[in-house]
């Protein structure tokens, strides 16, 4: 049997963890270095920010078209945010998945809650916690010239997140970003290999024991 | 923090598969390559067989010492086959995972459903195919010069292993030991990078998010 008849189911990918703890940055090693991995575009009703590219950023669209996907069960998840509506396109996901190719999502606890209620079983969960909290200050702090209140606000936020890290599968402890890479380099390897994820091996196994 | 204040606990790694499959020889490449890997030893009631050597191919107990150790939970699971009485005893195993140690068990379907009962999420289950029941039948009857009635027996039993594929997290098909050896090292590095492998984690989260 040829590999290429072993074609893999792809999985989801949920990176989670405080801003400042290093998601961004192994995001885009990640995608540069899996040509079988895409960054998961989600929907939005908001109105494009400054630099935002559609289709890249977020496929912007009007209200009207996103309530008739959440009514067609288009989306796996989505939620309201301070009036605006976020969803991630369920039929996008779907074909990467089913072609071998793995899907990367850059959000938060609630994102990756929802996203387990309709996928389960394709989702590999990694938390990324900063090595310290005085660590991730400082990188906060060095990122944007914000004022105390914004940096506590922010700090705030990053407590609250990090309490979630009991809800993923593996945990970076985000140190070195090389280091980290390993890891998840490892998982990834890993995760692949899952027999859920090998649905070529029910007509090996059936051919295997059929009798002659 | 120190790496060695980050004690993982082990796991407890199962490889089944028919015989034939190449579950020794890949038992006993991981065994001389991870130092932090032993096989489980069972207890039996039965009588040694020439060449086996008690506390290494098993533990040799009476059937008193036995019964005493079921009564007392001392076995993660037991069962009598032809009469004699064979377990796994807990605290050999215990004692492994608690210090960081992985261990080997090289046991088949019914053994790993036993032990899915007590120990559930230290379990890596690999179920180890043959390439082929022609290969795996050419490898049986190299082994040993048994009659055609021997090898029927023995391919009768390879079959009915083999349906128990699907209850296996992972599944490898061992054409070449390298390459299954290479799928092995991305499992374990993979599996001992789990959260709930990683006990240091709690505290080093509560230490993260204390107030100061």
């Amino acid at each position: 049997m040829l590999n290429k008849d072993r074609a893999r189911r792809g999985l989801m990918l949920i990176l989670s963890g405080p801003s400042g703890a290093g998601k961004t940055v192994l995001s885009r090693k990640l995608l540069s270095e899996y040509a079988d991995m895409e960054l998961s575009v989600s929907a939005t009703t908001r109105k494009p920010r400054p630099g935002e590219v559609d289709g890249e950023h977020y496929h912007f669209i009007d209200e009207d078209t996103f309530r008739e996907m959440a009514k067609n069960n288009a989306f796996l998840e989505w939620a309201e945010v301070f009036g605006a509506y976020y969803g991630t396109p369920r039929a996008a996901v779907e074909e990467a998945l089913s072609e071998g190719r793995d899907v990367l999502f850059d959000i938060d606890w609630q994102g990756a809650q929802q996203l387990k209620q309709s996928a389960a079983s394709d989702l590999v969960k990694v938390f990324v916690l900063p090595p310290s909290l005085k660590e991730l200050e400082a990188r906060l702090r060095k990122r944007d010239q914000d004022s105390n209140g914004v940096i506590e606000d922010r700090m705030s936020r990053a407590r609250d997140e990090i309490s979630h890290w009991g809800e993923y599968h593996y945990v970076i402890v985000n140190e070195d970003v090389e280091h980290s890479m390993n890891d998840l380099r490892a998982i990834l390897a890993a995760e692949r290999r899952l027999r859920k994820r090998q649905p070529w091996l029910n007509d090996f196994v059936r051919n295997l024991i059929r009798p002659f």
